[in-house]
């Protein structure tokens, strides 16, 4: 690793730094925060050309696609499904060639075990996919799925709701403080009652799958416009000299270990 | 989510499933532990036709080239060259159409999140990507997901040494028990006194990127020969009622929730 801080503050979007002074400013920019890059080119596979083609979607039928979506292959391949089913037909490749269905291991936080959310995880592949690594000169990526990340933690979730639910009873908000799976899934279950096994449960992932592809999509239209900010603040190694979330005493409690400096 | 019990018990590797009963009887076994799984097919990309087309692959030289390859994309990154830059040579599709450096942000456990350690979320994709999702009938890929996560969490890594080490100070070897960046990486800067920055601790991912890199291997070759059998145990679901990791008390203390049965 090397630094994990958000550029963020640099307050200028790709499309602003190569108006600024081409695609080499923005390699420099960046090797300030990744001082070990040594190649600012991508290897050489047919679809390691970023950006990909993207048209403008729109976040509430995306939304719609990744709660059908998540009944039949689970909230990671439901979020990259949502934005790639709909960009194979409006475009076409790359988005034909990428293996949607084996991010089904997403599920669970990875396979069940509470890890990253998959809606979060699946949301970081698309956009990562679809603008491109930092180490090959574009940072939005990086910056969306932190930002994601972070507003996930944030928000009361789920926010969509289905036109034709497949689980009739309200569905209880909560904050998981966390983009994992253990603490969001936890944190609901606590509140609402019901298992993890529940149809409760389940409706209550497919419409955080739904909102998470929502909010993506509102943040993929304004990069693709020029207009993408980051909104993100969390920069774990400059503040916390570790990669970490922002909350050390959730799971330390008060005894929070000094990493070395 | 649905269960997400290890289907290991089964004994029975997908190969042999194949043997006993055709392709239809690995698809009943796994809509035992899935029961939410409606379609038993694929979606239609191009390359959503599994098991990819595999050769063994020698596990010292994808190590070798996963330590390397972590200088340029980080640990996730690394793990999917370290296999698929070695099958584009030898086999070319679908191999050559995957994006692998989108996927530089896995580094730090995501963005520097420091949740999924980024050299097992890329082993996972390497997996899965190959073998295939469970809800196209095949399990393997799951398995060894699960399996790796387990093996990383008891190993003492980095166990990988470089022929030619960028760092020439011994690298001491921890147990995170944990797949997760910021307990591997935590539980090493505590013994070893080196900061995150430090060209020692980036010298120790690149090695536990190789070692993982290494094992992953030889768990897919054995699925290759037909002999694989998972040695995981974790059933999270199962187990405590929640998409978990094995060790409550790490992060929760005595007071570990009781989730609603």
């Amino acid at each position: 690793m090397h630094d994990h801080d958000n550029p963020k503050n640099s307050g200028i979007s790709r499309r602003q730094m190569l108006i600024a002074g081409g695609a080499m400013a923005a390699g420099a920019a960046l090797s300030h925060f990744g001082g070990l890059v040594k190649h600012s080119l991508a290897k050489d596979g047919s679809t390691e050309k970023w950006p990909w083609p993207y048209e403008k979607l729109d976040p509430a039928a995306t939304a719609a696609i990744a709660y059908e979506e998540w009944y039949r292959v689970y909230c990671g391949a439901a979020v990259i499904n949502s934005v790639f089913s709909q960009l194979r037909e409006k475009v076409g490749e790359p988005y034909l060639s990428f293996p949607v269905d084996s991010f089904v291991f997403l599920e669970g936080g990875m396979t069940g075990w509470g890890m990253t959310c998959g809606s979060n995880a699946g949301a970081a592949i698309v956009a990562n996919c679809i603008i491109g690594p930092r180490t090959a000169g574009a940072h939005e990526g990086h910056l969306i799925t932190t930002e994601l990340f972070e507003w996930y933690s944030d928000a009361m979730l789920p926010i969509y709701k289905p036109e034709t639910p497949k689980v009739t009873v309200d569905i209880v908000q909560t904050n998981s403080a966390s983009p994992l799976c253990h603490l969001s899934v936890g944190r609901w279950m606590e509140k609402s009652g019901y298992p993890i096994t529940s149809a409760e449960r389940k409706d209550r992932c497919a419409r955080v799958a739904a909102s998470v592809a929502y909010h993506l999509v509102e943040l993929l239209n304004q990069w693709h416009d020029g207009t993408y900010q980051s909104a993100g603040t969390h920069s774990p190694v400059k503040e916390f000299g570790i990669t970490a979330q922002m909350n050390c005493m959730d799971c330390h409690g008060g005894d929070v270990p000094e990493p070395p400096l």
